[in-house]
């Protein structure tokens, strides 16, 4: 049985969005004068992530882009530390694409190069096409398309975040590989019939993570690097 | 004025559709003993193409991904020459894979190399994602995304096409501009505001071909082969 397409969670799995987004952050605050911790402001920024995916996983709310979601995260952050009327518009958009300048693991970009030849690799993230495009050009992920919550309008861990997105590829669930950092987004991909690889990013969350330390499920694969997607039998 | 992102035509501007459409029939036909010229039956396949995608464009039929009407397709050109029962449903869905084994022009790879280091390249194609995704690994075509028909849910030259797919991009559609060997691809880009690019495919049709040997609108660029979209100011 073999894998014909590797599909790959991006925020933590691949990059490293809590060292890109507050290197960023960083930036403005210096120049603006803010006393913001630019670490404690990624992770605040990222707690609303999942809240605001709900509404439209639940029902409440059609389907918008994740810059749409993000933009309105980030005003609320700002807005709790009464700072957002600090940056205007222009510059609150040139922070929020903060999510498109997220240095790669060091293993990502060699293991994806070979795996490309072998079978399709596409991010499966719940960053829209924009952001995945230009996040792919700063950090030099290869990937051959773009599937995901856009293309599915949907949002993981909705199934059928994971089902659209194989179906664009025209394959069965079980031909395809998720791959993940996050024991929930491979559960969620073994109920659609995925096959499954667990991948440990320890600080993903910064030095005091608690979770994602160790597989917690039944998944296919367990590796501790992207490069042993293209070398060991699954 | 900088160009953010390049789109291209596939069938015709990238890639010898008629060549490779007649190598993988010719193929099968020889397998089964068939008489049918592997050339011309790849021009009535596609001479299907227009009318079964028009469907869709005036709104008669919902949109379906291309693989769908190239099947379709593949079965009223088969039928009409009384071969249809010749293969079976595999045997089809193979022989329709031929769209996804065509080649590139010889300038297209060094030429798309080069200019994914400047802008954003994608194809806006009325291809779907699988075809453009397995089309791209067959002829190594190096896109940043997968643009076009699919992800836009309309079929070129409906101004749909065009322009959900510039919006995936975040970008405006004068910063866009549509490559592609056909005017009447170019005419339709042009009237949503992106710029154009022309390139002549002289043998796209074959030795014999009358249309789209040269430039009929003003395009802002008429270019021999694409290395020359890193070079001309524009």
């Amino acid at each position: 049985m073999t894998v014909k397409a590797y599909m790959f969670d991006v925020f933590g799995t691949c990059v490293d969005w809590r060292t890109g987004v507050a290197n960023v952050a960083r930036l403005w605050f210096e120049k603006k004068g803010l006393g913001l911790d630019p670490l404690t402001f990624a992770d605040e920024w990222r707690f609303e992530y999942q809240p605001s995916m709900e509404k439209v996983r639940s029902g409440k709310r059609g389907f918008v882009p994740l810059e749409i979601l993000h933009l309105e995260n980030l005003r609320t952050v700002l807005e709790r530390h009464s700072i957002l009327d600090e940056l205007s518009n222009e510059e609150l958009l040139e922070l929020n694409n903060a999510w498109e300048q997220l240095p790669a693991w060091r293993d990502v970009v060699p293991g994806l190069v070979t795996l490309k030849n072998h079978a399709i690799i596409a991010p499966c993230s719940n960053g829209s096409l924009s952001i995945m495009t230009r996040l792919a050009k700063f950090a030099s992920l290869p990937w051959d398309v773009i599937l995901g919550a856009q293309i599915a309008g949907q949002y993981k861990p909705h199934p059928n975040a994971y089902l659209n997105s194989v179906k664009a590829l025209r394959l069965e669930p079980h031909e395809v590989m998720m791959v993940a950092a996050h024991n929930s987004d491979l559960e969620a991909a073994q109920s659609c019939g995925l096959k499954t690889a667990f991948i440990q990013r320890p600080t993903e969350y910064g030095a005091n993570q608690t979770e994602d330390l160790q597989p917690t499920g039944h998944w296919n694969l367990e590796i501790s690097s992207f490069g042993e997607l293209s070398t060991l039998k699954h």
